[in-house]
């Protein structure tokens, strides 16, 4: 069961160029999604309605896809409008479409009833546009509910046990850092950790060489179903950093989106963006190595974590404090269901 | 669901040679194939009634095989005979027996119940034994249920897009192609289609370079449950095949025969024949070659079919007016099932 | 359904060495085998309760071990000891424990009720404690359910045809060998098979050049519910050992357990000894590597037997006389089964 109506991830704009046709299953839907030539992104359903052949092993006509099967052709709205060799066409014969936003860097689709598509609630990371901040957007495949890389996300103390030689370092983040109470908010929470006087994390320390102390902090923001949006800087440590000193201030910007596949399968897209103004590749680049380092720390806990779980439906798990984020977005997203089911 | 009162192709003769147990998985059923010293073949369940080993892994004693995990040996018929360490054989020890017939070239294995077994309802395609016309018999596994393989060749339209640079040539073929009314026969269908003044298909240029255009023309036999007969020709374009004048004609023989190895899964047996003079044996490998890599194009479409429409059993397929000859013979294979559950 | 109440090996004890925080499915739970610092063997469940991340990607901690996801540390009783960042920690936070002994060369589980455990009914094979018998204790992993080994080494007579050229020799072992009437224990079965003047097997020609012709005779003990004794030997042809001549007697011990990993996977321990003086090591590699070769045969027999019972779960065995122990032994096994459910 997932929230539909609502905007999900479907891809990078980046992916869908060259006459690209990205055939992709999101929500156990098999979607294919492309740029017609008149350069307006389309999503219809990847399934040919005549004898269930991929679209996406089609090929791209002007703002059409053929399908390569028996030539049967289809339009950006799903309809097909050519059938070799016959010339009338059933009206019936057509395809799913999916209301699609090219947002410029992602693409979002809605994948629940069209009518209640709002463009205006796109979550909104303004640092994803904003050409001061850099970063290489990439893409991961998780055998994983989403639910599960959520959850990783909305405890950050597990750096410490998970990722102590990359993102975390010292295991004292999980003890010594104080953590302002969580704020709640209609569609998730905002959640800041303070890290004092620690020292620089291995991931920072291969772009950062003067400082080793410093005062840490991490403020990270999910919105269901999916989205995490992390702010995070470092300051020289004792400098006063919480008074708003900013001098020596190295701060990072990070957007990751799960996007359910199938119930045990996740989409997950990601860039970790500095705003610095020297060696401004080579620092985008350690910096995604660096965390694709990390994720990968992540990707193994958290599918073995799946194949737990789904080796015995009767567990329950027992919650403690650090919870309380994931517990909220949990029940946030569990409300959202419910409405659904209501209004449809 | 399959028809099991009807034969099936269950290997190519030449299979059951040097003394080889072969155990191939029949509607669903384990077969063991093999000839005994006396050259009949025999067909019996590949599965010893005493602990379930597989007899495949036997040994062949004259026209008997032994079990090789406790040695228990079984004849043509299925019956145990010898029980190593034990004097009294106990009657129920035996194991099923199919009704088979060594055709020549193929192996013929009836499913159903063998009191209804008629030789004389074996499917024949004379050209299989006569020996003007040559061909290298080969054989495909297909992840695919066999009605989708049925269905791939009841409409030859896909040639102009699964195959256009194999099988296929012209796109025009499934837009200018001009098809005779199906007739339909009470096992199947026959179905001609002309193709006029088009460009020869890429398999045949290998082959014939002094013509281009040509008169085209494809005769397609179907019987249930799953046979398939070409008889193709290649005429010079405009010289008049069509009123019976032959000179310089191209021509070729195909059999197909699709039997189910599990509800997903088939064995495909197919042979390309030719019935030129001269360079019998180089002309039967290019076609073999360029079929074989036509038949892997199939192969992609068919099975990522059967994916697509595993992935979602309330999926329905909608007709286009193409499908005329595969709705009939699906119609043809359902009401052979009923009538078998009607007779049983 | 398995028998719960009663001992099986859970591994090794050398497996429990340098910290190792072995993970292992035993009948269906995960379970984490250790040897804390206190030297003292622990079994807890392999599965957090918090998050459900498996304990065996942790840390061990003196006698404790820490989940690497969140940092819960868990004692041997399977109580969470600590929180980071979380002073109170609620009762429910705990792990399930079992019992479990340290044999010195084996680790004893219990997985039923730990108030029935009782360490007197530990299976004895005393000759894995005898300095004076040598071999290389191993392990294979079965893609098949614990009963259809059992059922393997219950009848000897298929060495006669999965062994011919490892471990059995002359296919006249199934004949002519003589069997002693099978002893029925409460909790097994012993039985003793003589071959008079027959040939070596060839795995022991590899450590024997000068006989020949011997007689040989394999008694073999099975326990509930998966342990195979057995004590094997070999005097020349004709010199009386039935009536009592040892000389030039060569003899062997073979311990084998198996234990449910899943319905249709089970661990396989095991270990092949002899007594002679002189080669000690040589000797017993070569019997370690003879006896893998063996069971790689029966490997591939046993696995194929369970892919060919779970393909049709209606098909039922038929029984020969020489299946009578292996009925005893499952007899036994169903009836513990039921004597459990009654009781719990």
């Amino acid at each position: 069961m997932f929230m539909k109506n609502c905007w999900y991830v479907a891809a990078w704009s980046h992916e869908l160029k060259d006459n690209a046709l990205v055939g992709r299953t999101l929500l156990n839907e098999k979607v294919l999604l492309y740029r017609g030539h008149d350069d307006n992104v389309v999503a219809i359903e990847d399934r040919c309605c005549h004898r269930g052949a991929p679209l996406s092993l089609g090929r791209l006509e002007g703002n059409c896809v053929r399908c390569m099967y028996h030539g049967l052709l289809f339009d950006g709205t799903g309809a097909c409008i050519q059938i070799p060799g016959q010339e009338r066409i059933p009206p019936n014969l057509k395809v799913k479409s999916y209301r699609v936003v090219d947002g410029g860097r992602l693409v979002w689709i809605w994948m629940g009833d069209p009518a209640l598509a709002d463009e205006s609630t796109i979550p909104d990371f303004p640092y994803l546009k904003n050409p001061q901040w850099h970063g290489i957007p990439d893409y991961l495949h998780y055998d994983a509910n989403y639910l599960l890389i959520a959850d990783n996300l909305a405890d950050l103390n597990h750096i410490a046990y998970v990722h102590p030689n990359t993102l975390g370092g010292s295991e004292k983040y999980a003890y010594e850092s104080e953590q302002v109470p969580m704020e709640r908010l209609h569609d998730g929470f905002r959640l800041t950790k303070w890290h004092m006087n620690t020292d620089l994390p291995p991931f920072v320390k291969k772009i950062e060489r003067k400082v080793t102390k410093v005062d840490r902090w991490n403020t990270s923001q999910m919105k269901v179903p999916g989205y995490f949006f992390l702010e995070s800087g470092f300051s020289p440590a004792g400098t006063g950093i919480r008074e708003g000193n900013r001098d020596g201030v190295i701060e990072f910007r990070n957007f990751q989106a799960m996007t359910p596949e199938t119930d045990g399968t996740t989409h997950f897209f990601w860039i970790y963006m500095h705003n610095q103004t020297k060696d401004i590749e080579r620092t985008a680049h350690s910096l995604h190595d660096s965390i694709l380092e990390g994720f990968y720390e992540d990707k193994v806990m958290i599918e073995t974590q799946q194949k737990v779980l789904d080796a015995d439906p009767s567990f329950t798990l027992k919650a403690i404090a650090a919870d309380a984020p994931l517990s909220h977005l949990r029940w946030l997203i569990e409300k959202r269901i419910k409405e659904e089911a209501v209004t449809a």
